[in-house]
């Protein structure tokens, strides 16, 4: 009686008739393709750590941004299409200004993250006269971490506009095998500095290239220094930790 | 002389032959994916209980917000899409605070849910000018709780737009079992506490992981102490009634 | 030459080779799933009763309300989508009170008619900067009564946006079968007392279930009460004269 | 080389290879399928005469409007569509009052017949701000009567926008038998009781039903007494003429 | 490798690999079952014949109009969709005016067959604020004379918006054998009157049905006269010459 | 895997797998069917020709422009759909018009043609409140000449919206065979008079008909003239050297 | 279950079931059919080399720019669609021309690139009152080289909306063997007269035509000279060194 599942999959907002969003699940994907990221958050402040593939030896791996600050407090790994993550950072830079430039405090966490939710479910909505909004879902997922009154805090955002609060997070290609590695490893009183460790460990656990200063990004939002990227002689220091 | 039903269930708006709508039916069918929801009235208030499904060891089980505050008097409880629950919360909440500015006072159970129904319906218009209005029906359950002049009530709404007033509801994918369960448990002169204990209890018997202070969630909506989500320590209680 | 019916009937406003519009037939399919109503005129006043089906013990019979005011002296009642309905409900609602605002007097029944009617005329027009229309015919038919200077009406509007005034007639999925012996029973003399038991005869012959006073609702319009819903004891009482 | 018919027929507004716009053919179908009307011209004045069906005994007759006022010097009886027809009318009774209003004169009856006709061309070009235009053709026959400067007028709108001035026209379910007899019996120096009795007799020749002063309505516009319908006494009394 | 023609005919707007455009080209066939029309260009004025068909003997045929005045010194034959024409006309009537208006002097007769054929080419377009515009092609081939300072000249506008000037011209569905013989019989010093009966000499020899007063109609634009339509009369006496 | 071409080639703006846009080759296809139209430039000016196929003894070949003044500086030859050429014309009169107002000076020939290549680009796109902009390529090549600061130029702009110069160019259906001859023949230091008789040269090669001066049009836009068309007895003289 | 991917491949913005945007993808390989060209960072510059096909001895070579200035400090080489390439690089003159305006400074390498990005990110937006908005991906690719205070910089920027920054990057159909020549010659050392002979013996390599002073451009951003494209005679010169 039933078509197969081929039947809904291209209409960007059809339910089938078990009730699933195709075009969804499908840009939901799109981040397997993309390369691994992983949010660690712990009392001191949370560390993402991002892959980078750098194809070809004549790209300039620092012009590869994985890992970009939303404000001072906040930042955001990505996965998934580049040019999407770049459309959903902006909006998330935009709220924030908003909110410091009203109220006079930053945004916090939880709210930066449900303003980009917000804009990823609004796909196919043909809106006039407001910040631009795709016409299919956005292939991409962010892990946004910051610093606010509750502390540092990490949070999980993916194409359905779904959002939710983790002690530690993977996403990309590797993010099944990280997530395991995560969850085996993870224990509440880590460090900052156990968590850069932790971080990187399972990083180069899933990573197909040998991991080098080059191909990975470090950073973190911590209550004394905010949100910055590590240096490359920080981050190698890091890596001779491991 | 007629197709079979897979030819009438794409369109958003389409009717079959028996004048049936398959896309506000699918979307109905994404709700029994979800997790389920209970709620009970008494004549003191009503309690909501649902469960949660904290599929990672390291996700913060209490940023998954499934019973919702949408005015002092005004709890919810929801089933299916997560962002599309909140897209409808949020609607009722602006509801609920312009009556209050408007008139100085709260809205009403039914008006709120009146509110959040018309929302449903209005899918697939593309009205230009107004808050964000979906392209395809809402995939989502509502339970809404709340005290007014005519007392505790507790009403539920579906993606078509229907909403109904009940004693005792359950909604997701224990749905089923829980409103038999309900059905014989529930008298009238049940009191809260008592309701407390019968939620958790239907609840328990329809959730496949064990049932623990880290699964589920309970609220109520009195007129003693309007709408509040229970502590860790009061649901521990109750727990340890059951 | 021509195709069967199923290639012309999924396209909302396509004619047929025979010159027929079936989306609009199927949404008239719509009513014959819905509960049955019944109207019917007396020279005193016009008497309206309709079946609730309460699915569930816990359901609160007296939410579900298929018989509605549209002003003091307009009364409807309705078969089909519940909240297609309302929808049309409050437009014609907010169509007799800017009348009532404008002119000081009470629209009359055939004009309250006519607004609806055209509302179920513009279904895919996409009209914009007005009140919702729907991108679908509506999936509702309405009994509307009222007094006015005529004396007392009942109009019968369905989905084409097509009205007609009648003594008496039923809707919903036992209107054939009602219809039938509403035509036996009527005569012109019949009394508002006589009127109000031949329609719950005619509802009780047509319903599944045992008709009571939880599971219909009577209401009439007259020229010395307007519109009002019978109590539960007034609707007991007519019960009992059966 | 070429499709079948069927591969042209449902787009609202595409050419078949040999120059033909099957939607609006069938729309002009869609009136075969309504009551047949009559309208004869004669020096004093036009006749118009149509069949009502009436499907139930409790149906009120005289509900049904057939045939309608447009202003005081012009009416119009219709075939098709009912709701149709009522978007139609209500555009010619528009139209005729602007002219009024603005140059303090009746409109002529050929202008009237145009504006309708132009509104018919109009379908599917989703023009904004102005009143309602419909997505498909309009499923409806006019035959528009009236008296102005160039004395008693006949004309006969089609879907297609097409109009034409006759001196007897029939149209609708009996139009082909009609329009048979009407050429054969009508004169240049009918009377207008002579209309009257012409109009009803084949009519009546067309009904399946017995024709009787319930079943059909008879109108005219003269010169002495403009546009106005027959009263039930006056009807009677041309049926006793037969 | 290419598909046949009937894979591209139904868009609109769409080329099919040989670069043509089949809506414009059928529409071109909706004139070719239109009535004949024809023009003859002569140094006193233009003259333009066209056919009428009578289908009925009730039918007033003066209401016909195949031939009409735009301005007074632009007159216009058509073949082909009658709503069509009328539309094209009217626009064609304000261009005039307009000019008129501006500039105090009568438009070219270039200038509103250009206009005329802008029309044409926009149809499928959708602006908005703007006069009617088709969204497919225009179904009528139009004869467009006028005498300006440049004299008497016939322009042909098609479907395509292409147009082009004429000595002598036919249209419609007796076009083909009209232009041969207009070819042999046309020549350069022809007088305005031997203009009138090659018209009517060569409609006679394509028209299905016998030439007389009542089925065709006979106009010229003249230095002298202007656009006028002939008087049965005058039509009249030149059948008389034949 | 692939599809065949037939697949990707009628949606108007669709890639196939290759990267390549059908609609928009078709649409030179187009060009392909019409005239053929050649530009030569010099040091003195550019000359263009054009064929015009008269395909009846009473069109008056004069009213076929092939070849047309944008400003008193440019000109342009067209080859294709006439009503597009037409539309293409006017755009570049008026950026040329436009720019002369505000500027006081001519537009350069490079300007021109980049305007009406931009207006070329923009098909399909729906701009609201601008001047006509098609849902479909123009299917017309353009040869536009003019003379600016930079001396003579001759530009080439195609429907792809790409544009580029030449000393000399041939488009239509003559064009190949034009181009070659062109080719063997041209040389830097050409005059205009042997660029005029080297034009209809390769026009007469590659035309069916016998060249003659009503099925030729010849213009040159110089240093010393501007943009004129050649008069009969020029272009006699011209025919008359070869 | 899954279609081929034929099934994915014409939506413009439909996902395919492993989260591919085909029309995106089929975009870029719409480059691979273009020119190839080359741009090389320097410490002293950027230097930037395309190809040019010139496929006719009359096309005036110098009209085809392959290479072109953003504003005095930024240029950019482009291959792919011509058309599409001139519009990017319009609104990348207007961005930084409006920065210019507003903060009297030039804008950076980064931001230029990222505002292109942004644009052809947003295809298929249907946003109005906008500079002009593509209906599909762009077919272009563009290497963006500049000079700001962090020294010469060279970006790459894809349809996807992508960009990255290379110290030495390839384009076109001869990309491939171009990149790999590039990654073997290229040390961080290079001076830009060494990279003026790397770029075009890259170039030769690939290139199908005998390379020349007339089919190769040659340009290049430095912080002494800012943008500028090479003479001929310059150009010939770096031929020379070859």
């Amino acid at each position: 009686m039933f078509l197969t599942r081929s039947e809904y999959d291209r209409g960007v907002n059809t339910f089938s008739p078990e009730g699933r969003l195709f075009q969804v699940e499908y840009a939901i994907e799109a981040i397997k393709l993309g390369t691994t990221a992983i949010g660690i958050q712990t009392s001191e402040g949370v560390v993402l750590a991002v892959e980078k593939r750098v194809s070809s030896k004549l790209l300039e791996a620092d012009s590869i941004e994985k890992v970009m600050e939303i404000d001072v407090n906040l930042g955001c790994a990505v996965s998934g299409m580049t040019a999407d993550a770049r459309t959903m950072i902006e909006h998330a830079r935009v709220a924030a200004q908003n909110h410091r430039f009203a109220y006079n405090e930053s945004l916090k966490v939880e709210s930066v993250t449900q303003s980009v939710c917000d804009l990823a479910l609004r796909f196919g909505e043909g809106a006039e006269g407001e910040e631009s909004i795709m016409s299919r879902p956005f292939g991409v997922a962010l892990l946004i971490a910051g610093v606010d009154e509750k502390g540092p805090q990490l949070f999980h955002a993916d194409p359905s506009g779904t959002f939710m609060k983790y002690q530690a997070k993977a996403i990309g290609s590797g993010s099944e095998g990280a997530q395991t590695e995560l969850q085996k490893e993870y224990h509440k009183s880590i460090t900052l500095v156990e968590a850069e460790t932790l971080a990187l460990t399972v990083l180069k656990s899933v990573m197909e290239e040998k991991l080098s200063k080059t191909n990975v990004q470090l950073a973190s939002v911590t209550l004394k220094d905010n949100f910055r990227v590590y240096s490359t002689d920080e981050l190698q220091a890091v890596i001779d930790r491991l």
